[in-house]
């Protein structure tokens, strides 16, 4: 889908991108701490899925608009990437096909990306981790598409649900994506650290079998909700 | 879905509404018309459907978003609704029940609403006809809900794979649901007029069994694709 | 679905059917409040669609266990119907097909059936409202059925997400199917009046533009979860 | 889907149609119906749905392959459309999107097409009805399309999972569709008649209270097969 | 969904199950095996899947009820865990979500699960197999959840369109997911074992090239039914 | 789905193979290369997938036709079976289930098949690796299956949206299936050949950072589309 506002048939090669410090701090965390430390926004639909397991990346996103059945538009993208970009495309309609394969694959990541979200589908996969290319995609999907018909890369993007804007950091791996507006990146990195650290000393007191209702005080709330053990 | 930047927890009490000569002007035109002549972009996910056939709506969008089997922002956003409002309804996560009902229908239909569209499900679904009040979902499902967690009044939200900022003109019927941001009302209700005339003529002309391939000129392109006819 | 303990082949000819007057009671009231009076359990998943808009059933189930593409066990139900009863149909594996038809509707409604239930396809849908015959199915598919597997007649089944055990009493409308155990009959038709009743004081408040926030006090929940109004 | 044989970019102009009579022979009779009489095959999945409640069509198929997002073929299989001809249009890839309105069903109709069935999305949905062109479809959307990429018409295509050629005789009504080689159109007619005659009879006995147990015999068959019953 | 009599905000303590013999000699067998030998039921549906490869699991059931959004409740059944255990959850309403992550791995696993079925979605998907604690769920989605509704924990639950009874045998794997009672425990494990026996005679005949057709007698009966051989 | 026509009770013992030479020539292509060079047709649809990832599979069809919750058939077909060959199952009505397992999966193997594409479910899906047996299929399911109704074998199918008959050469990969008539294979081969070779020239390109913009030529289309570039 695109916005009324969406431009059609433009390139903005200039992206506000978040600095190397900014996205340096958020490598590493996982989609879930993120997600939480932003106030639980961010989150693309689950149905965008890694290619392979263990697929991980974090990045500024370039974004690219599709048109159905045609990747024109990927090839554009391509001259746009900048090392450690994630491209990020969104389609206009909703449209199964091989977008991407190991080609592009290959071009994208000679240009320095660090990884493919796409609404759509992508081909040639039993490629990509070998290449050390992580993707995340709706569908794998062999058919050949065409080049006919503009889109365009780098405005504001609905992808997977999700508002993604050029510049915005894009984190993924195993759970899914989750988009960082740069602004916020130094917060995020702050309370994913935070609460990675907090979450080291949970993790300790669960192993050792203490329990969530204990740690997190909740056995008074749960009360006054009315719950009632019964032997 | 909802974005790192939308604020939980908050109701937006003034709209920057269109006027009323802006929603009258697009009044009556369909979903289809709309959204081409706004440059083919603001249409909802084709899974938001109307609940009865015939139903029509068009108004400024006040926006509500949910939490998952949680109305309560419903009883909030009500307050906020003013004459010739449309509701518009996101919700954090997919999650079907019963977030509207007959009472609340009659509630929003007081407070001067021209319809409900949700991207969550709804209840009652035997009365909206009758009351006249028009509605879209995503689901039809009676489950109940709760009035637990907060969500927000008049935030920009993702419905339907559409972002929809309040203030929005949001036009809906038998074909599904377009948004147009309400700086373009003017361009497309007059664009909507011109192509309703536009095709007046052409439906005469269709009817007499010209064809589009001579009204649009479309036989050079054909064959300069490579379009063979065989007998 | 089918339960490990559910058996196959076997025909259980008595029913602990509700009174009539149990029906009665609840005749007439929607799925939406009923489910709410019963603790908001018993409704089916959100697929089970009626066939036709204004359908309306209530009465006690006969349950029956279908096997894929195989219809041999509506003609064994067909017998166990008695007046006012609603069959409804499980089936071990989801499989579309056309496993009722307007003969077996002409069939049921001989013998005294109110209506079906369907976790499966149904055929001849343009017929079942001119026949005062209302149905709910998942799909609505003309494939071909068989005769040749058994299945089950009055054991407790898993349908639509739904587990319906003979003699409960089916209620369904637009809104879909909810499953009410029969010991809670009067229960439920007593909590179903009163909330109808208490449901006509609201909507005439509602209708006057009265605000739920304020008939049902929740300002101060509101406040106290924190809901900030921004102008 | 197209098949490894489908040409693309070709237009038959001929097409082997079954004869009027043949046609009409078949005329009226069900979907189901005819489904059973030819060896119960035929039949689209079960997703292709009538626009509106009570759609009827019966032609000849003239086919037309689409490239998604793009309905250029629409115009150009418009031409080939003679008196009493079903358009049966397949796609390369599944994608959403407003193929169909209703200048081109102004103009389908003027030609002599008696519908259209679609395994993609069409809009101004509102208007079939009353313009009495039935119109099947996998999709209702809006979404505007292109005109740049060839397909094909009259090539036998994959639609609805289902093998379409043209001149084949397409049956369609609120059951879904049904494809009917024309070599086969006097045996199905034929064949149908005597099914509704058949029915005819069965409907009295059943309207009646007579089982299907014993009409069709089946008490033996169960009680070999193990059918127990217990009180 | 939840049935009408399920208790809502209910824990019960202790749980009738089955014995660890009883649990150690299903231990092993596959969820096909095992599902043959119980009659052909007991299994969840088919999106219940496996988050990694090769997970197995087998043991007593402690179900929890969740409502959506919210994993409170995962809490309170922590306590109620005991050694040798397998957590089953249903949802109020179909609602993705990461009701779980790897701080609640651990504290499960640490109580002594063996495992999680969840008929909704989980997150730290990447950690589960490192941990040795296999998860089965409907969905993987990272959204955050609260902890504002009671649901409960040891009540009759539905799950992935099954009955799932606490104490009842839990057994998992890259097929799917099947619940015993625990009073057929014995029956299923020496069932299982035979057919295992069974099979491994006809795993060799296979080898070696033989047909289930003459290891099966099936030529009679495929001849009786018609079949044709046609060169 | 079947087609009117397809024939049911029958086994076509006869299949017009490819030769060895033929199906020698395409093995090792990937599914997107074959795809592309036969004109862009022949794919299945994306949901039919492999059980393992890395599965790779070339080999004559031989086909068999289902019915719903019936694998009779699968035995019948394994006699037919030769050296080289793939199976792939349709069904007459989608149903989920576990039509093929281990011990079929051996028997296939002993008897030369080189894998299995099935429109349906498999079970005892941890196996198929560890026995260099590759299945794709559309469901993972346990679900036992009866013996009772007749299909085919060797008649001509739709699985998974496209036609396949007895003798066309069918690739599997993890990208999905494509379909190669036997006569286009030579053809298939050389172009698979001359693509992978003059891809092997445009990927070490590619490598270094050159532009599929350059490569392709594709700018001037790109302007004259109406493509603009904004600083």
């Amino acid at each position: 889908m695109q916005s009324a506002e969406t431009e059609i048939g433009v390139v903005h090669t200039k992206v506000r991108r978040a600095t190397d410090a900014q996205v340096a701090a958020l490598q590493g965390f996982g989609v879930a701490t993120v997600h939480e430390v932003i106030g639980r926004g961010g989150l693309m639909e689950p149905y965008m899925r890694p290619v392979f397991a263990g697929a991980q990346a974090c990045g500024n996103a370039v974004t690219v608009l599709l048109q159905p059945g045609d990747n024109w538009m990927m090839h554009v993208v391509a001259e746009i990437i900048q090392d450690g970009d994630v491209v990020v495309a969104g389609i206009t309609s909703d449209c199964p096909g091989g977008y991407f394969g190991d080609l592009l694959a290959t071009s994208f990541k000679a240009r320095g990306a660090k990884g493919l979200i796409i609404d759509a589908g992508v081909r040639d996969t039993a490629q990509y981790e070998a290449m050390g290319f992580p993707v995340w995609s709706k569908y794998v999907c062999a058919q050949g598409t065409v080049k006919d018909t503009l889109g365009s890369v780098n405005v504001p993007i609905i992808c997977a649900g999700q508002l993604v804007r050029p510049g915005d950091i894009v984190i993924a791996d195993d759970d899914g994506v989750v988009v960082v507006p740069n602004e916020m990146a130094e917060r995020a990195a702050k309370g994913a650290l935070a609460r990675e650290n907090a979450e080291a000393d949970k993790r300790a007191k669960f192993a050792k079998g203490e329990l969530g209702l204990d740690m997190y005080s909740m056995r008074d709330g749960l009360k006054a909700a009315g719950l009632r053990y019964v032997d």
